[in-house]
């Protein structure tokens, strides 16, 4: 396992399709204003603007699909930059952070999904990423449920249409919630496991409820 | 240095801006294509159409600069889907590959100009790239000489304008020439060094030599 320094103030959400990560942050956002912080709220793929560019690259189904070591530099390159240009210095200045999805999701999506070795994504990001959340909270769904939650937004949305990666089959999904498992097993300290199965409030509410004993064991 | 397999058939130029690359990549294709072989004629960053678009993001000025680390990454997943995409399945089916600049430049741009690691660069070209051009043309040229050229071609033409890395200062570029001639020099099998100084019937009439006498081996 990397090793790397963790700052306290920087909080990343992750989990699967369907898992109400959105929801989430905006309640965790809600309860870090409170105190009178500021909060950066950013997203990977992306968070700067080339990052979001990116973002464009990696998830356009329009040209030929990237391999799988491509995805996974375009994932760390967009990190890379996303560290400095956004994250770094809003943890200088004394903000909190608040990221949906960080390296958790390439070790997830690109390591337990696609197959690429861990070792090479352990070397990416101490090479170009040098950093860890504080505090992780991973939205732990079945593929099935979210499968089914977002099916339900795009029946409701037509223009909401999976996106390339969203396409892939149950199997590869199932990789990659064991990959996240795995790693919250790994690291229980720094990844709390939220059930993300009941209803959107209560799975809000136990983030919030974290985050705020997080707060205060600082 | 990295000892990845090398394919015979596959042959790359080198060189910095101004160097000439355009006309003796011409030349040599003109002169494989004289035997009756298909030849695939390709460049760096790009290659595929989503390497293109990879291309886009590194030399358009438009967005934030990229960090070092950033552009290194890009520039090998736009290699790794280059290699997979395009030279690999030419080379299968027989054919010669002549691309304009490949992983040598990576080592010289980002590692000598930036200053990146070049254990790192070996490690990304390891894993992603796995093959290296049986045959290197560099051409080498002094710094300030590439410049008066590049400007001429800006004065002719004022749609050929810089882009973002040919912006760089002269340092930068001396940087890039001294990495370039050092790797020639660790690798003098494969990297063979010709002045482009002269002009450019004699640069590209050397290149052609060169090339026969590699391909009369095989």
């Amino acid at each position: 396992m990397t090793q790397l320094p963790a700052h306290p103030h920087f909080v990343t959400l992750e989990g699967g399709e369907g898992a109400g990560k959105t929801t989430v942050l905006q309640a965790l956002r809600a309860s870090l204003q409170d105190d009178g912080r500021e909060v950066v709220c950013t997203r990977e793929p992306g968070g700067t603007p080339l990052a979001e560019r990116i973002r464009g690259l990696l998830l356009d189904p329009a040209h030929e699909p990237p391999a799988p070591e491509t995805e996974l530099l375009l994932m760390f390159a967009a990190r890379a930059q996303h560290v400095r240009e956004t994250i770094l210095p809003a943890l200088e200045r004394g903000a909190w952070v608040l990221s949906d999805r960080f390296t958790d999701s390439s070790y997830a999506y690109q390591g337990g999904g696609r197959g690429l070795d861990a070792a090479f994504i352990a070397e990416l990001e101490r090479r170009v990423v040098g950093l860890q959340p504080g505090l992780t909270l991973l939205l732990d769904l079945g593929v099935g449920t979210g499968r089914e939650r977002t099916r339900g937004r795009e029946q409701e949305d037509p223009g909401n249409r999976p996106d390339r990666i969203e396409r892939e089959h149950d199997d590869f999904f199932e990789r990659v919630r064991a990959a996240f498992l795995a790693r919250a097993a790994a690291e229980p300290g720094r990844i709390r496991v939220i059930d993300a199965a009941r209803p959107a409030v209560a799975v809000a509410e136990e983030a919030r409820a974290l985050l705020q004993a997080w707060k205060a064991a600082q």
